[in-house]
């Protein structure tokens, strides 16, 4: 059945980039489930199997994420091969800025692979990718001039309230039940088995995955890491109850064709406890399926409603977390550092924004509280935008422009957490009892580096005692109005006058 | 050595009111220590034992409190009478708005002895009663402009942070350090054996306790109950530091003299934990001291800095706590009163102010916001003022007059409480997960009144549910800006536009 055909590569890629070979072949049938394509590639520093996918129109591709440079060579395999090809290819240093994926350091704390610190500041913005080009373009340029560094959004189309509209694709085969009759009042009466879907799961929608991967893409030039939401609650379309094996069918086409991203982070689930049709056992399925299936161990998490998941299990690098209280989370940081000994991601802390919702009603000075509280724990927050006014695009879920406060005000975090010596914070655990402080987490820097924040406390001076000997510069931060104040430096034991507003931050750093 | 005195008293008193005899008698020696005078009052339907006490220059008196009306006697004994004196009088009706002494009711609520609901809106002002008269007066005129209805001071006078300078009085004949030496910066290096004081504690300084008196009284006429603190950890004099005799002595001498006024309470101490030279068993016999001599069975608790007393204790009758976490306590209030079935009093939720302790620098917003929280679980919240720039004086402390903001929204919020069926209210326990919704305590008002608060969240409506055939009246508060807006009538499943504020509150009251 099988001939030899052209494969199709470049003959240099820079290193953390996508490799991507294809070829043209067969198309009878259904290629997505009757034909398969891998290739193992060799450098000096790996040996790595990549799955491959069927694109449609005869196209099947195979993407690789090199991790060396030098000299790669790859054999590729495929049901329709009659034996293996052999390629090669070389790997030049990564380009300007690129400095490979995000992992684990310090095992609270995130890095480039190179060593470059990495700071979590997120968004979500769950179907953004499923709105029309005109909103996707601008989210971009929203990105472009945020001061985010990722992004949670989902692979399948979302159906909520505010989120009630036709996606711009699907990821299958098939025609979904009519939207024309869905309202505000109506859309919590549909629910993942609701009639009048008609859907091939075992042929996906390979258009549907390009624009994924374009916006992919798009955020990797941005320096913004893509947290991929693989299965959500929010569903009217069956897609929330597949069976096991149509779960991970799905889960190795998506692998396939998108692990190679370098800024590309798993999370298995948004809400997983509201998926009624999914066990703990399932959850673990999928996760095997993940870690056996994507090459590079991308970072890999799943996200709670109301119940935690066990994130001691140890195929999650990282928590993410939702508020589970109505009014503290971010506080909560140094517990879940403490009792995770991974990161702390925030990703839900509650939105900016005015809905009738309690997740999705804070102001923009409380979600900058929240977000500050979270940093200086040493953990990493996650915003979300939910203001209504604006012709019913909402932030959250379909992107487009913000209107909010707190977004405007997280480069001066960012900036101020870049200036952390050793790249990741920690609480102080000398602080007083009414302090927040945060020091640095590396032991080397210790007595270096002191960062203050008064969150909603308004004191109109500060007392510090520092270690005799050491002098100190001092800088006040207004965290909210974004003005800094030098106030020189000092040692042993003194007191710094402050706004009496809340929202101060109070840098010290170590002199001389 | 003793002769029959000419007892003085009024041959009328009204019920809950103070009734007082006195006597001249012997003034040799040290009559603080070598005499005493007792009565038994007798009436219709209460026979009760009050001890006397002698208050200077040769007077001995006895004060009494009758719960009933009709014709009293009392048997006046006294070491320095041979034989006990008879005398009689009559206790007339309450006098206008006099609702008695404020008892526990349903466990958890207070309520004047004449079954008129008591809502506690507290505030704190440590040692207002020992500053100069005109500040005296001028902290009575703001409280009776005021919507406390409880205040918390000290029968000591205080040595603190801002609180350096001489007190009007002291209890005791002697003399006090010399208080010129301090400063700011050396507040804290002098403890409770602090070299220079030169006291006699078996002999009071009766001057001290007609002031408390003549305050307790014009508390009493402004219907704002009187929270005695009995000890305390500020201190230079070595007054919490005495030993069980002495403090045994001083107890009775408190209660003989105020345990008469219906508005006192009794607050064994503040932030007992602080006081080191006392322990638990300590407290429990000051404890025994005050039962077996308060004749009237004051309401009476203990109140702690960072570590609760166990409020469980059968002679607290309610719970008197100060937040023993940075962010959050009025959100606990629930949890409190399910474990402690007892009236959860929040005396202290920090205090607006500027000042560089967490404690004493949140703003008018929050202290509002706190206030609502614990009203809203049907506890007791309590407010202090603790804002620089006013000459040194802080209402926390010395009284005076109110600078803050949250204190003019207190009315409201007493003018709500008041319009709660049955008195008290509690948190519903069907209330949703993102809600915060009070309802009546009392279950035959159950389904009646329903009190929403949304705190910090700005939410643009909220949906309701309510029981089928029901109609409710709507009314919408800014608890913030005290303006409302009537929604009309309305039932079954509706919603309700809100302003997307903070500090919003909703009241459904049934109708027809």
């Amino acid at each position: 059945m099988a001939q030899t055909q052209q494969i199709l590569y470049p003959q240099m890629v820079r290193r953390w980039d996508v490799f991507e070979l294809s070829l043209t072949c067969p198309r009878d049938g259904n290629p997505f489930a009757e034909q398969w394509i891998r290739a193992v590639f060799n450098g000096e520093g790996e040996s790595v199997n990549a799955d491959g996918f069927y694109d449609g129109d005869g196209v099947y591709r195979v993407r690789y994420m090199p991790s060396f440079t030098g000299d790669y060579t790859a054999a590729v395999e495929a049901s329709f091969l009659e034996q293996p090809v052999s390629i090669r290819f070389t790997v030049l240093p990564a380009g300007d800025g690129n400095h490979g994926p995000v992992h684990v350091r310090s095992a609270v704390h995130f890095a480039y692979v190179d060593g470059t610190p990495y700071h979590a500041i997120g968004t979500t913005c769950y179907v953004w990718t499923w709105q029309s080009d005109a909103l996707v373009e601008q989210t971009l340029e929203t990105l472009r001039h945020s001061a985010f560094t990722k992004i949670r959004f989902c692979v399948f189309p979302k159906h909520y309230a505010y989120n009630l509209g036709e996606p711009y694709s699907y990821p299958y085969a098939g025609t979904p039940m009519d939207s024309s009759v869905l309202t505000m009042d109506n859309f919590g009466q549909y629910d993942e088995h609701a009639g009048g879907n008609d859907w091939d799961f075992s042929r996906f929608n390979p258009a549907h995955f390009r624009r994924l991967e374009y916006c992919i893409a798009q955020l990797q030039a941005l320096h913004i890491e893509a947290d991929l939401i693989l299965f959500h609650p929010y569903d009217r379309w069956g897609f929330s109850c597949m069976t096991p094996a149509e779960d991970a069918r799905y889960l190795r086409y998506v692998l396939a064709r998108v692990s190679a991203y370098r800024n590309v982070w798993w999370s298995l689930a948004n809400e997983y406890d509201l998926m009624r049709h999914k066990t703990i056992a399932d959850w673990e399925e999928i996760a095997r399926v993940i870690g056996k299936h994507d090459p590079y161990g991308r970072l890999c998490s799943i996200h709670n409603c109301l119940q935690m998941y066990d994130y001691s299990r140890p195929w999650i690098t990282h928590c993410s977390i939702q508020r589970t209280e109505l009014h503290m989370t971010a506080e909560f940081t140094d517990r879940w550092r403490q009792r995770y000994q991974k990161p702390v991601v925030l990703d839900e802390i509650a939105y900016e924004g005015d809905l009738p919702y309690g997740w999705g009603n804070i102001t923009g000075e409380e979600m900058l509280r929240r977000f500050w509280e979270c940093a200086v724990r040493g953990g990493y927050p996650g915003h979300g935008e939910t203001l209504l006014g604006y012709a019913d695009i909402l932030w959250w879920s379909h992107g487009g422009a913000l209107y909010g406060e707190s977004h405007k005000r997280f480069k001066l975090l960012a900036d101020i957490l870049k200036q952390t010596p050793g790249g990741g914070l920690r609480i102080n655990p000398d602080q007083g009892w009414d302090e927040i402080c945060a020091i640095p987490e590396d032991e080397r820097y210790r007595g270096q580096y002191y960062l203050y924040y008064f969150s909603f406390m308004r004191p109109s001076s500060h007392a510090f005692s520092m270690a005799e000997g050491e002098q100190y510069s001092v800088t006040v931060w207004d965290t909210w109005t974004m003005t800094k104040e030098e106030k020189g430096v000092h040692q042993g034991k003194f007191s710094i006058s402050l706004p009496a507003r809340p929202y101060i931050a109070v840098q010290l750093k170590r002199v001389g």
